[in-house]
């Protein structure tokens, strides 16, 4: 095992970086040696929760949805005592010393037995379940108080960070709040909620809806066809989503990746559950981003932080409510 | 000529986007059909600069570096006047109109006559032109006065987002000045530059010096291995460097360049020169910013705007040193 994980943070960029050496020794696994697939479960580490065959033993086949520790963790609940401020900031820009320990968890969440690869190719029931798995481990993380804040998320393909191909989401846990998410809880905080807006069915960025959830792209998308999933009745915590609505969710997620697949010729995607802080205040309405990654972030947007997209949401939206 | 390029900004995220239909419109131009080759000046737009031998014409072949404006723009001077605030905020997060008109310049520095694809091949006569030519387009949009920030930046290679191979770098030129740069301004306005310290050399993350300059990896790297290359003498703009410090600034880039080949496999890059606003007060030292793109941003990126890096900056700092 490598140096335990550090956030360093630049005092005068800002830019907060977890530096966790874990990662760069976890393998790229493609084809049939897959570490993910039912009947290797000793590849990977021990299962926290499973959805399982009657009768079927921990650790072995029989399961539909099944989640471990990442073995090559970018943050661990060993990685000392979170501090009180724990991305303290470096005194200066030239290292003085080691930053704030990566304490927090990361979780794999491998999404079916047999080896698939695009989310989408799933079973309805499959889908669901795995949603459902998303669902129970946040109210978990939630429930244990260590952490303030966590993130699942799905990396589907090589473009899009996948180093893995059997299909699989990650949850990472971290006890503090993204700068990004506070500010963005800051700016909703005064005021009604704006994606309760009844109007935004109306609107050019609108794309589809389901019985209980709509798809919209945002007013800055960040790459071509970006697209949201939003529950229609104002929700703040994705882990409180209930029973009834998992398989409504399933069925418009479908949805928007069959359009995405035909306007965008299957492109590799991040999919992001954006829920609230564990321990939150004021307005939040949880959302599902679909990131189609068909650019490349360059020198611009490293340099600037600012984003350039080639293609106007209005327009994306047209082509993916076409693609229907 | 696609619709005209416009700013969008999430007024909740904070995320702030330039939609420019007309970069979708860009070539991939790999191998000898190359529009950046000599003979092919017919295929860009007219030249803006070029350094050239004495009797060539312009616009034909005799030139050794050339400056062109960006045939696929992200932004354009006839895209409307700039706004009081160029970049408005939408009222609300669904589309309600319109954003702010995405006005700047856009410009490609074709680097060789020959076609190169690795700027760290090419000649030290030849790189001091090209870094002469950022250093006189950025002067030269200075004094011109409609423009707050230009940034020049380069990207080598296809995951580093080149879309043409031939070596090239690119000025960007806006009404205002993103957000991230006002944001590291204010940081480092208070109390002295810390980049003028002279520990520097001392620190765990000196990588190496020239006669003027020096490298080394910052406290919070985006990725393994990010180097940044500094004037030793406390400058705020990279377009004030003067003459006879150009060919010694070639000298530790293609060092650096040849380091981190040496160490990371001839990584794909970008270049970001990281100059102040041309209207700042208060302290800046300007630096070169060089990310080797080794690994990917995923979801866990793009939903918390954190990121996450597999190489502590005082271990790249060592393997660089000793790759020396």
């Amino acid at each position: 095992m490598a140096a335990a994980p550090e956030w360093r943070l630049d005092p005068l960029t800002g830019c907060r970086v977890l530096i966790s050496p874990d990662r760069a020794e976890r393998p790229r696994a493609i084809g049939p040696a897959c570490p993910f697939c039912e009947g290797h479960e000793s590849e990977t580490p021990p299962e926290v929760l499973a959805y399982r065959s009657p009768g079927s033993s921990p650790n072995g086949p029989g399961w539909r949805v099944r989640v471990v520790p990442n073995r090559f963790a970018a943050v661990r609940l060993d990685a000392g005592e979170p501090a009180a401020s724990a991305t303290r900031a470096q005194t200066t820009p030239v290292a003085d010393g080691p930053g704030s320990p990566g304490f927090g968890v990361a979780e794999v969440i491998l999404e079916c037995p047999q080896h698939e690869t695009a989310f989408g190719k799933l079973s309805q029931s499959q889908a669901t379940d795995v949603i459902q798995a998303w669902r129970d481990r946040l109210r978990l993380w939630r429930d244990d108080g260590r952490l303030a804040f966590a993130q699942v998320f799905k990396n589907e393909g090589p473009v899009a960070g996948a180093s893995v191909e059997h299909c699989h989401s990650q949850l990472i846990g971290i006890p503090f709040v993204p700068p990004a998410v506070e500010d963005e809880l800051r700016r909703i905080a005064s005021g009604r909620c704006p994606y309760c807006d009844s109007n935004t069915r109306l609107s050019l960025t609108f794309v589809t809806e389901s019985e209980y959830f709509l798809a919209m792209c945002p007013i800055a998308p960040r790459f071509p066809g970006e697209t949201w999933v939003l529950p229609k009745e104002h929700a703040a915590s994705f882990e409180m989503t209930p029973d009834e609505h998992l398989s409504d969710l399933v069925r418009i997620l479908f949805d928007v990746l069959a359009r995405m697949d035909r306007v965008f010729g299957q492109p590799d995607y991040n999919l992001i559950v954006r829920s609230a802080p564990f321990r939150h205040d004021g307005t939040w309405h949880w959302r599902i981003e679909l990131l189609p990654r068909v650019t490349t972030t360059a020198g611009w947007e490293w340099g600037t932080g600012l984003l350039i997209n080639t293609m106007f949401p209005e327009d994306a939206a047209r082509l993916l409510r076409d693609a229907g």
